[in-house]
């Protein structure tokens, strides 16, 4: 007998209908004699519903009122789920988060879950009682209002109760059956991971691979709660988010994420002194744009190129804050691209394995695929293309590192 | 300057638009200087809607988890009505029921206001904030649940606040602009009233005026809280429902009532003994059926006729449980007629004048109506007659009492 934290998402939650399917694969898990705790989003569509009203009143109100509106979505799913698994001879009770309570600092719209107290949950597991958890949602106890996690802030829901609860496992049910090599809508012969370390999946999460939200995988390798991605709809084990340092496929690459959003900004012909990275990304940070990447060449000449990464979104601002520092730094100009994205290979293996990089380099040359920038960190490697050559780029990477079958036991 | 609770239902919070013209309402009594407390219903039909995705589910489940998602409903109202505020520069704050808090006791979907803490309200007038309190809602803090005060408790709501904070008036804002001598869709020569007694207020409730809840007057007599009838959409003084004995208004009848959705059965030629109306009575309650209307004439030759009234939807279970007790009992049979009305004459002024139900039957005879039944209590007179004649009655007695002018002040 395991004690369970089991989350579903709003596509698991979207109808009357899949919601009755929640309830019985729940009822499955009781019936094998396993404690279990489920954690919901709002119904999808839901929570993007209310806050287009608050907004159609005040785009920019009080933050603390858009919680108290998008709060509601998932208190009427948690009311719903245990209706039905009442309705399924489980014993159940719905919890928003002030109930529990999960207790937040006080950043409306993107708060952080600071304590939880499990004693009520606890007791309703020892009574046999299913506790029905809103995900996304807690309480500001300095003020008493109802405070949201942010997007995504569900998974974070669950994985923080299942350290609370000291859980066997937090499983995460979202319409995908796990975490893949790549996107199997870019390359077909992508192939389900059974393990995936910490590290690697936040790499993977961080460079697009929308699986799990990133703030939930940092707190379960923080916490060590043993983490799993499984189907909803389909049966099978998902993919494990496993504390083990080198997983049993003992692969040097685990997956190609990669970012279609990307646009490019470079300021040409900086002079070369220190104090120039600062002056260019301070104006940039204080506008609220977030920087994804950041190259500077050693200089020639005494000036140097710096060159950086923006979500297409922030774009043109950040040209044109861009064009008005490289007119005070006496800089030549500033070039741009937006036509771009970014690959990244991810895996524990190639701390120890100095190939991987040129490995790469010579697979994508021998596609005919130009490099635009390369960055790299401890356990990935990643490349800015033009945008076109995204799809071969994939496949030729998933071929090149055998992704595409799993590797032989060591 | 003065403290006043007001209370918008759902049909004026029915869109942003008409949320954003509540809004404007308040602002307009902040300008004034008063103080004011707001409380309001979900948006029109939301309620509704929530209740049937639960019942979807489970008609008869856990009424503490209907609560908890018809709750949700007042909850996303309180939010956008408190963002509408902030946008006309109306420091404002939602509450839900708990927060405030608002305590009831434990019977979910008709709970029971036990104690309002007003201290976090008193704070936020103090302080020039508009509360904006979620009706119809509270906490049952036994066990930390959500309740709800069932179908119109919102106007319960409003009048609780006002007793708690000892506000000079509460206002119940709703789509008719007062309380009128009848319904002006039956007899367009019906008249506002500028002030009503609390308990012809309640005889008129009951007696089928839609206007107010009924507990809300009950709450509002026994707390001596001053109740205002008023219009959401068009300005005017309303009517007040006053403490006063007297009105300076010394009508004798201050508005005539009718209820369409009467049922009568009459159990025929039952023996008349000690125990005859338990007997017949007690079973139609353990149904749940609700009885309107008793009457039982003096028996001649040992027997009687025991008739009552039901609202139509229970007519048929009423029958079948008469039926069969006629049997038991030795009684002739059950009569029935379901194309009935119930027309009532309401007025403090009454309780001194014993002419006023011979006048009623005179205008009535006078029109050629039947009376099928009369009742009589100190305040109000009651009939039942064809359905046919609904509107010929009303008409009558609206003329023959006068109330289709202001009496003179005396």
């Amino acid at each position: 007998m395991a004690l369970i934290v089991q989350k579903y998402g709003g596509t698991s939650m979207g109808s009357v209908e899949r919601i009755e399917h929640v309830a019985r694969k729940v009822a499955g898990f009781r019936q094998q004699g396993h404690q279990v705790v489920v954690v919901v989003s709002a119904m999808s569509g839901e929570t993007d519903r209310l806050l287009k009203l608050a907004k159609s009143i005040s785009p920019r109100g009080n933050p603390r009122e858009f919680d108290q509106i998008a709060a509601t979505g998932e208190q009427a799913s948690i009311a719903l789920l245990a209706l039905s698994l009442e309705k399924c001879g489980v014993a159940a009770k719905s919890y928003t988060g002030w109930q529990v309570p999960i207790k937040t600092d006080s950043a409306h719209m993107k708060a952080r879950i600071q304590d939880i107290d499990g004693s009520r949950l606890r007791a309703d597991l020892d009574a046999g009682i299913v506790p029905v958890v809103a995900g996304f949602q807690g309480i500001d106890e300095s003020s008493g209002s109802v405070s949201t996690l942010g997007r995504g802030g569900s998974d974070t829901t669950g994985v923080a109760l299942a350290a609370a609860l000291k859980a066997d496992e937090c499983q995460i049910y979202t319409d995908v059956d796990g975490v893949y090599t790549t996107d199997p809508r870019v390359e077909p012969k992508a192939r389900r991971l059974d393990k995936i370390t910490f590290e690697e999946m936040l790499e993977l999460a961080s460079l697009g691979s929308k699986v799990l939200q990133i703030r939930s995988v940092e707190f379960a390798g923080k916490y060590k709660v043993p983490l799993r991605v499984l189907s909803t709809f389909v049966d099978g084990p998902g993919t494990l988010i496993t504390l083990e340092e080198s997983t049993v496929e003992d692969a040097l690459i685990s997956g190609i994420a990669f970012n279609r959003d990307e646009a490019q900004l470079t300021v040409a012909g900086v002079p070369d002194r220190p104090g120039i990275a600062a002056a260019i990304l301070g104006p940039i940070g204080d506008a609220n744009v977030e920087v994804d990447m950041i190259v500077q060449n050693v200089g020639a000449d005494g000036t140097t190129d710096f060159t950086y990464t923006v979500h297409r979104n922030d774009f043109d601002r950040a040209l044109e804050i861009s064009r008005k520092l490289a007119g005070e730094l006496g800089a030549k100009g500033v070039n741009t691209a937006t036509d771009i994205v970014k690959v990244s290979l991810v895996g524990v293996g190639m701390r120890s394995h100095a190939g991987i990089a040129s490995k790469m380099f010579t697979a994508l040359a021998g596609a005919g695929i130009n490099i635009r920038m390369i960055s790299t960190s401890e356990i990935k490697v990643s490349v800015v293309i033009e945008e076109m050559y995204l799809e071969l780029a994939v496949r030729t990477l998933h071929k090149a590192f055998g992704l595409e079958q799993a590797p032989s036991v060591a």
